[in-house]
């Protein structure tokens, strides 16, 4: 185990300033864009920020913050959700923004090799002519290495996985400042301990992802999308459960309640019925995505589904999930000036009807206006719950629903973060969650950064 | 870091034998029976074997293990192929065999929750009345304990994933007898480090496995077999490539070369022409599978392929698989009374052909008799390199063909190990493969397993 030193960020820092030059940067603005900015947490900004341009940039920061036990915390678009962009202790945020090469497109392989700064739009910009395309879409346009760090999902993970499923290998400079790679390029491997899958929703906090390769898959030939609604939350989910359960390989089944309906039909100029609402999408040949559509238009009637509309049009689709994404803004918009403490519950797809009527009420019971969305296919919903900051009233009633929401998925078997993480805002409800096993991911934390130098205070 | 104590495996031999009884076994057969048995790889017995029945009974022997620094070793169903059950230095095997017992099916969530000596085969045929399966199917009929720790695919990986994408969550008796849960049940998390993935692949250097949840997949409404051959192997990779790449979400594609063939039409009895063969499946709607039968016909024609024979029938299915799945048993009975040495290289797909090209040529150059299987739609492929154990010099042309192989797999991007794990027999290759990433391996299992005692002188 390395010999514990005095942490002396100061020292560190003029080492960074000598050698970064202008792309050391310690402005009040600059170092407040680097911390915490999405949601209702406290802004802690770094005390510099380095913008990296290339993998030895970052070993270069990092040996240095190891040397003087500064912390490191690396930055992609900012769009993490709980505060692990925040630095509690200090230290040095490394921007990787300007590492966004696209390395290598492996057409035969259906990989892509990326630098982490490389954002989630631009990527399939990028492959828009090979006929592949990357389908992790958090809401965000977010880059590929911060969606590695969170274990990111978003709307296609039912069909296409998550950030743990489509990375089939990464570099990263581990806190000794020594760079690895966690695996081979092979679909498949069974090479020792999987540090691939260690480091994806690892949050920074065990080293700093410097190269990915990613799988790609086939854009369909055909891209069927459609809208629907019910008359009641249990409905969605009811009709939801039935369609996975059938085997239909749905790409995209989203949930928006009547609230986020409303929201969005406002924000992103839609006249949906305010009514709870799913948002589908099917991938397949020709016939396959007309199957797929028939098959859950007669699920959907059994559970007072209606108005079932579907289209192969390109931009009738592309407006619908513009407004999906845009969601969270949406939600916002609502209430002009307030925060959002946004949940991520995820419960086993037979607890789902429960555990969102539960919250529904909960919520209505103590008077908060929280729009729910839902990765539903994957029993993952979210609400936003906006809260006016100088309201202490409004917000401690939401922060004790948050908690409450965290308690109810744990009891049904599930958990308090489907796909943003633990950060700062989860670290209580992880210990309710898996109890003991939290000491084993410690043990593992303390023997890869005996220093706690990679982003600390973050996870635990 | 715990106190690092002396070594007293015949203390804590007395301590499990009045503890356990008649479940306490030191016969020389037992021993044997419970190191490794199925390749060329050297017989180490444990000193004693503990009969489980429970996890309590699992936590007691690494208890007592862990006062003793007494090594422990879980062993499901004996099948593994690197050496992974040997005892280099002694100590207590704990048989799972026992602990057989499936705890829950959960239909509504497509999953099931087992003991780890379930058998692949077993569970299937528990599952049968409920529409469900599990998919992953290495070629013995292996314990799902097992199976996870080596993270084992086999053929239907191509489609359904490995193991390290099938198991949700699970128990494990890490090595200080503290029994942990890994992960909710929900089917997606982002909740802390992704200790599943740690275990499933750590071959039991980290923890004994008590408990596994499992995804299930809807049995496909039809399921269509084939079988067809081609004038070379590198067509036969060929069209493999090009049918993944069409996007054909075919089930099994699976390579026997002509000596395998062979051995397959001697050992099964069946009459394939004696060229490098494709076994075929695609499941899906009856309208997918026509769709996928079609397009894959067409892609062979291009690669010379002739002689597509495809059926429906359940018992010709059946037969076809498992010939398939005795490969292993077909291919040692082709010389009796040899050993074999299995490879299990897998390389990323493009590289597929000229991998499995040199590899054939360099076993003709060194007169090595050894039948060629292939997941060739993973990038995987096996050679099990006959060996007269008698023969010094053939043992030696074997064991340097096997380095040679790993070497090339490497050197294009792959890796020594697809599914079989690196037990004893690939450690010096997976340093040549990932570096010092080894390093951090084994500094997760100096944290975790202070005092070595779990699985021993395995992976590293």
């Amino acid at each position: 185990m390395a010999e514990t030193k005095e942490r002396d960020t100061t020292l560190a820092l003029d080492i960074l300033h000598q050698r970064f030059g202008d792309r050391f940067l310690t402005g009040k603005s600059i170092r407040e864009q680097h911390g915490h900015t999405t949601t209702y947490l406290e802004n802690q900004p770094p005390d510099a920020v380095v913008m990296a341009e290339s993998a030895d940039d970052v070993i270069w920061v990092v040996q240095v913050c190891a040397e003087h036990r500064c912390p490191v915390i690396a930055f992609g678009a900012g769009s993490s959700l709980e505060g692990q962009l925040n630095a509690p202790a200090g230290g040095v945020c490394i921007d990787m923004s300007s590492m966004d090469k696209i390395l290598k497109v492996d057409q035969d392989d259906l990989t892509v090799t990326v630098q982490p700064g490389v954002k989630r739009i631009a990527l399939n910009e990028h492959l828009r002519d090979t006929g592949l395309f990357f389908p992790i879409d958090p809401g965000a346009d977010a880059s590929i290495g911060g969606m590695a760090s969170t274990r990111a999902s978003g709307t296609n993970a039912v069909r296409y996985g998550t950030m743990k499923d489509n990375v089939l290998s990464l570099k990263a400079v581990m806190a000794d400042g020594r760079e690895i790679t966690t695996a081979s390029r092979a679909k498949k491997t069974s090479a020792g301990y999987d540090l691939t899958r260690l480091m994806v929703g690892a949050e920074g906090t065990l080293g700093v992802i410097t190269e990915l390769t990613l799988k790609l898959h086939g854009l369909p030939e055909s891209i069927v999308g459609g809208v629907c609604n019910f008359p009641d939350i249990e409905s969605v989910c009811r009709a939801t459960i039935q369609t996975i359960q059938y085997g239909v390989p749905i790409a995209r089944i989203e949930m928006l309640d009547q609230v986020q309906v409303r929201a969005c039909n406002a924000y992103s100029k839609l006249s949906l019925p305010e009514k709870p609402t799913l948002f589908v999408e099917f991938h397949g040949s020709e016939a396959s995505t007309k199957e797929q559509s028939e098959i859950f238009n007669d699920i959907i009637q059994e559970f007072g589904g209606s108005d079932f509309q579907w289209t192969a049009n390109t931009e009738d689709r592309t407006k619908l999930w513009q407004a999906r994404h845009d969601a969270y803004w949406a939600a916002r918009a609502l209430k002009p000036g307030t925060e959002a403490i946004v949940t991520d519950a995820c419960v086993p797809i037979s607890q789902l009807a429960l555990c969102v009527e539960e919250t529904r009420k909960d919520l209505e019971r103590h008077n908060l206006l929280a729009p729910i969305v839902g990765h539903v296919g994957d029993g993952n919903f979210h609400t936003a719950v906006l809260v006016d900051m100088a309201n202490a009233a409004e917000l401690n009633a939401a922060k004790a629903f948050a908690e409450r929401l965290s308690q109810r998925a744990i009891s049904m078997g599930g958990t308090c973060t489907g796909e943003h993480g633990i950060g700062q805002g989860k670290k209580s409800y992880l210990r309710q969650e898996l109890g003991d096993t939290v000491d084993f991911m410690g043990m593992i934390k303390s023997s890869l950064d005996p220093q706690n130098i990679m982003n600390p205070e973050k996870i635990f």
